[in-house]
């Protein structure tokens, strides 16, 4: 088991649930009551092996919320306050968020609002959850039609990555956690880039690669914990795969991407404005979009649909004052910050994205 | 005017519209654009001299929300979230409350949580809300019936007590707001309370005695920002005035009683628990109950709901594990915290509140 001090907290990697047994042993007085987050799928595939090895939480209150990013709605937020509301949690309550991206953004925004903020744990159960929402006190819901516009910074008490629980995933959740694995390599470290780009990802050391990808990232948040500088690294992919992914949720083109899929597309038009903007050479570029392309196989955007794309990203949170913002590489393993980008520049990277992937 | 300086930001107390200006002028680069809140009362009163003596705030977006306490609530805030997000209002948007304390604890929620928190500035218009509500951080809303059930901490950029704004409350807001100024007497300064307890209401010097309890609030929050311990002396009058407040919300027995008229009902009965519990003399027990009587003129509670009310002290968010936890006095100017009592008792100091009051 490896363990990542982060802001407060610590993040544990590997065999974990002994862990979590002794983490709450040793604050057994400090907790007044129980709560487990569950989505139907982490109910089934998760949640009995947690109760079975975590004795102090056989007693906890499962609340269970459906899964996907649709829910990730205050309605759904004011279901669960309303439950424990109900239930009479008060600020002694621990509240454990049992589940993937939606599960821990959501449960630790409901945690940090109910009574101004209770004591909560993750046990993130996707690899995506696991890499990239386990460090960096990102919490919050989506909000007419956009991604995490309602949220705030705050921490879990600990977080617990039981790796087991990949084995529970479809291919296709693995894929889309391992998009921001390689982003991570992508800014920051070159010779991991060489190691995982051609890896097979049914023969992965999850507890080293996983325990790496989170250090990478708390080492960049640790440096910058409100995103003023060095954290917007981080965003590399994101402004052109939010869009794609928001598009996806308003069912306009595509349905059902993973946000994976998403950043792994938005990360290949990235690329070309990296080439255009940032000094990447041709010859990297061409490499990381071979890898990409072959690993996530995208599909072509609808050209009727390019300006919505670029409005969307105008919406972005991270954009202020109306110019479109992005964190690109100067060269594989080094990202770089405050780049922008005009309409025309997008639009170009959208055709180039159109031009290397397979039509819808 | 007063300068009082709270945890990362000021407190400014009197003529205070063009220091306010001056703010502005100060931060003109790091805003993209400013949305003001206001209800109707504060349209119709307040906003136009902000308006004219503050020119950066001309170009302002007027939000405005229907006033009263049965709308802070979750649909008003995902409301305003959505005009925010409507306007597409950035990270860099500055967000100004004018209103009393719906109005600040509302919007300093909405504003902590849109895109993970954007500045805030508070312009509190009531009695109340400038002796209660301009530090201490807590932001939040009511839910299922209880008051500030849901919230964050979270600190403005400044706050701007404009004392001629009181010239149009009635006089029951400030008899209202009074309750609190008595309060921070009671817990923190015998001489005060001497100065204050006939006070005519009519001609009090604002400026002073505001900046006097801002001051002493202050100077308890700085020493215990989380309410692990002396803080908690502000809930001096709350437990069983929170629950009179909350009855009279959900519209039994009571209608339409302001926070501080039950915050003055409910420091009456636990002078009562006071004498039994904390050492309160008699003689001071009776001379601070005549002067509440005197003023708050209260009514009797129905003895039926006698269970209610003790029910509702139990879901009291400063309450933890089972226990009632009160605030009490051992003497004027003497506030101790961390006494319980049961419901036995606590019926007993509702029983005596009836009887020195008068009948509904």
């Amino acid at each position: 088991m490896q363990e990542i001090k982060s802001q407060g907290y610590s993040v544990f990697v590997g065999d974990v649930l002994e862990q979590l047994q002794t983490f709450l042993e040793n604050h057994t007085t400090q907790y007044s009551k129980f709560f487990i987050l569950v989505d139907e799928n982490t109910h089934k595939h998760c949640l009995p092996q947690v109760l079975h090895d975590v004795h102090h939480l056989v007693d906890a209150e499962i609340i269970e919320i459906e899964s996907g990013e649709v829910n990730k709605c205050i309605d759904v937020v004011s279901q669960v306050w309303m439950t424990l509301s109900d239930a009479e949690a008060d600020r002694k309550a621990l509240f454990v968020n049992l589940g993937g991206g939606v599960i821990g953004d959501m449960g630790g925004f409901i945690a940090s609002t109910y009574k101004r903020g209770i004591d909560f744990l993750n046990i993130p159960t996707t690899l995506l959850s696991q890499v990239d929402a386990s460090v960096g006190g990102k919490l919050g819901i989506d909000l007419n039609g956009l991604k995490n516009q309602i949220g705030v910074f705050n921490f879990p008490q600990g977080v617990f990555v039981h790796t087991t629980f990949l084995n529970s995933l479809p291919f296709s959740q693995i894929r889309s956690g391992w998009a921001e694995v390689l982003k991570h390599a992508l800014i920051r470290d070159k010779q991991q880039w060489n190691n995982l780009k051609s890896a097979d990802l049914h023969k992965v050391d999850w507890n080293k690669e996983i325990a790496w990808s989170v250090g990478i990232k708390n080492e960049i948040v640790l440096e910058d914990p409100r995103e003023k500088g060095v954290r917007k690294l981080l965003n590399f992919g994101h402004t052109i795969g939010h869009a794609i992914e928001t598009l996806s949720i308003e069912h306009i083109g595509l349905k059902d991407l993973l946000h994976g899929e998403a950043i792994g597309a938005g990360m290949i038009a990235e690329l070309y404005l990296s080439n255009m903007l940032a000094g990447l050479s041709k010859a990297e570029m061409d490499e990381v979009v071979e890898a990409l392309v072959k690993l996530y196989e995208p599909v072509a955007l609808r050209e009727e649909f390019f300006d919505s794309y670029v409005q969307l990203m105008g919406n972005d949170k991270k954009n202020e004052g109306g110019l479109i913002n992005f964190t690109l590489l100067k060269s594989i393993g080094e990202g770089v910050i405050n780049y922008t980008a005009d309409k025309a520049q997008i639009i170009e990277a959208l055709k180039y994205f159109n031009s290397v992937v397979k039509n819808a």
